[in-house]
This record gives C-alpha cells, structure tokens and sequence, in this order.
C-alpha cells in the first residue's frame, strides 16, 4: 500500500515513515514544504514531494497520484498564530480532502485533536477554542465525504518512547500519549480496514496496539 | 416578518435596524452583545437580547424563537484578530444556523464577503487569506443545510451616504459600496422571496435596489 503522509516532517510524521519503511507492506511517500527536509526521508528510501499545504488542490492531488491512501498528520498545533490554524489545520486539511477526491485516493487517516465536539468547543479556554474548532471543522469536512475516513484523536501528545500499549475507544478518559505510538496506531489503522467509517479516542493503555485496533 | 438581526451593534445592522423601523413589514429584534448597545435600538422602538456569540447554540436558539427570519452580519471583519475569524465569522456564524434550524426559523440572510470561493482563498494575500476562508467555510455551510438561505456579497464598504442604486448579479466587477445600501438590500432580500437559494454580488450602480434585486 503506497502511503502519502501530509506533514511527514513533524514528529508523529517522521516516527510513521520509519515504521512504515520498516513494515513490508506499506511504502511511504512524504509530503513535506521545504527541500532541505528531504534528507530525513531519502535516508529511509521513502519517495518525498515538496508541496506546501499553502498550495491549491490541484497541486496537492498530483502528489497523491498512485497513492492507496493518504494520512493528514500536519498542523500548527494550537500555540502557532490563528491565521496558520485556519490556513493549515482547517484549510490545509480540506484541500487535502479535496485532494484525495480529486485523485481518486478512497482512504483517508485524519489526525486530529482529543476531542473536536461542538461541547468541546465551547468548554475551551479562549486561546485553545479557535484550534479546536479549526480541528471540528475539518473533522466534519471529512464526515461529510464518501472517503474511508478513519478519524485519530490522540491524547496529550508527548515525546516519550513508545510502550506498544495503548487504550483506544470513542470516549475514554483523557490522558497521554507518546507520538511514537500514535505513530503506530496510523499503521495499524492503515492495516485493518475495520476503523473505516470509525473515529476513536487514543491515550497509553495495556493493550497492545493491533489487539486495541481491532477490537474498535 | 420579525426579523434577528445578528451584529446588530455593526454598522450594517444599524442602518438595517433603522430601514425596518420604519417599514411596516418589517420588525427588528437586535441581538447585541452588551446590554450598553441596547439604547440605540431601544429610541427605534426595536426589541434586543443581550447574547455573546461565543455562547452556545441553545443561547443563540432562544433569541430566535417566535422569529421569522435572522440576518447574519456579525463580523470580526479582516483586520481583527485572527481568533476571532474563527470564533466569529466561522463558528459564530454556523452557531447561528444552526440556532435557526434548532429554533424552526426558515429564512436566513448571510452577509458575507466580495469573493469567498476557493479561487479566492488561494488569491488572497496571506494576511485576509484567513478571513476568506473563514467565510468560505461559513458560507459553505450554510447552502449544506436546507435553510431558506440568501448569500450577499458586497463589495468594499464605505460609510457613504446610500444611493439607493446598485449593481447585483452573481458576478459583478469589484467595487465599492455604502453600508447604508447594503442594509437596503438585505431588507429588499427579505421582502423578495425569489432572493432565497441565490447568492449574489452588489456594488454601488444605477439600478434601484428593489428593482435590482427582483431582476436576480
């Protein structure tokens, strides 16, 4: 399965690539802004394009020509300017839908935020709410297709050594997670075409990870 | 009709409060953020409910029940901050249509920008790029739902006298407009139910307003 990771330059990005170049059945190709990234990528022979998120669809669905699916790990993360969270996390993430419309890709793994309901919305503090809604947004977007979207709500992210371990379920009660086992819970989603149509809450458990996956 | 008007405190709803009025058809309900806002609209004999649009939905629903149709002309505008592009012009915005649809109110005028179509989001410069796309999204959003909507686009405001004279078609060159006279058209839009479904563009013009919007 040819894999197109949109953000492959930040941390759950570079953690995914490696496992996927790793894994014999899923071969990525990493979407990432600048050349100079590149290298990262090269040296896990995985395929890059140099595409910026900043850019129409078009551009975007010809780097996802060929591919089986797509996974959207980019984002400003909710301490960037506003203006990056609507033009990346919102917008970005749309036209990456588009994108895969446009190019007939049918799988798409969204990375999205712990908890994107309206409720949650409107529970945030004010400087943390506009992220959150960025994420809502894009989030609906995609529920609003025909895609084989499965829907990743990770806890607070960390950059802990991944356990292989985790709890996953619809609701389950807020906590951590390493991005390195995010990182893997993409892969097995890719894997198991049982979270199609399905969006789950992820945070470190006692599972491991293709046993939590499954039982979605 | 008893019509809410969403922004009432903005200069646009102002006028538009002022126009209704003094129109026998028309009965405005101002909603306004601070209850300082209220003594202008009370000398005009209009009623007015204090609601932030940062509350939620249920807030928004109440302050239209018993209405018939809600303008939408709350707006941030693009030189706020860009959190409150998202927290206003987005989701205020989709907070309130989904209020209309909560509280049974059919009719829904949007007011929004010159150019809100995808093109326009990858056209603009980067700094009232997040503008567009917030009411792209809004926007969008709103001819998803089956609302009886009106889309208005106006061009550059202007606090000039109205001339009671615009241009109005899906596509009109970009130009200026008074705000006074896009108040007009918003109460000719609510007064002409052939407007409802269309969404369309309005400068300054030689054709009288009730005259240009019957001819859509």
């Amino acid at each position: 399965m040819r894999v197109l990771v949109v953000g492959a330059n930040g941390q759950i990005g570079k953690h995914l690539i490696t496992i996927m170049q790793n894994n014999s059945s899923l071969e990525a190709k990493a979407m990432i802004r600048k050349q100079e990234q590149a290298a990262f990528f090269e040296n896990l022979n995985a395929e890059t394009e140099v595409v910026d998120l900043e850019q129409d669809i078009e551009t975007i669905a010809k780097a996802a020509e060929g591919i089986d699916a797509i996974v959207f790990t980019a984002g400003s993360g909710p301490h960037t300017g506003k203006d990056k969270t609507i033009m990346v996390d919102l917008d970005g993430a749309v036209k990456t839908i588009e994108a895969a419309k446009s190019a007939g890709v049918k799988r798409f793994i969204m990375i999205s935020s712990f908890d994107t309901r309206r409720e949650a919305i409107q529970a945030a503090p004010s400087s943390f709410a506009p992220y959150v809604a960025a994420k809502h947004y894009a989030d609906e977007w995609l529920k609003r297709t025909d895609l084989d979207y499965t829907i990743i709500h990770p806890g607070a992210l960390t950059n802990d050594q991944g356990t292989g371990n985790v709890k996953a379920a619809t609701e389950v009660e807020r906590g951590e997670v390493p991005r390195e086992d995010v990182a893997s819970v993409i892969a097995a989603s890719l894997e198991n075409d049982s979270t199609i149509g399905k969006e789950f809450q992820v945070v470190t458990g006692t599972t491991p990870i293709k046993e939590a996956i499954s039982s979605l």
